[in-house]
């Protein structure tokens, strides 16, 4: 599993764990549906300032996304 | 202080702490030195498997840099 697919099944594990669609990470992110699911696919390959923003909607840490 | 120079001013300081060059940096990383420079001046937005290099190149993990 490279990095990109490691940060997208953690994004996706916290995601469900809070019971928030992708249709609503998106809305609170201001990122597009489907560039979540690509993200969380792990075929996406976001920046700092896009984890960031991810982080802040799921109310996590940058780390917890990372680790 | 935004997350793209709060990531440059860790991966600043965890080098130096290592006595390392950003050419040495560079040269590890597989990154041109301006490039380090550029995001340890947090003007560059680098991606996580950016991060992931240089993470790897100063043999610290990704959360190291971003927390």
């Amino acid at each position: 599993m490279d990095i990109k697919q490691q940060v997208g099944a953690n994004i996706a594990k916290i995601r469900r764990e809070q019971n928030i669609s992708q249709e609503e990470l998106a809305f609170r992110s201001g990122l597009h549906r489907t560039y979540i699911s690509g993200v969380e696919r792990g075929v996406r390959n976001p920046t700092i300032t896009v984890l960031s923003e991810i982080a802040t909607a799921l109310k996590v840490s940058i780390a917890d996304l990372v680790c």
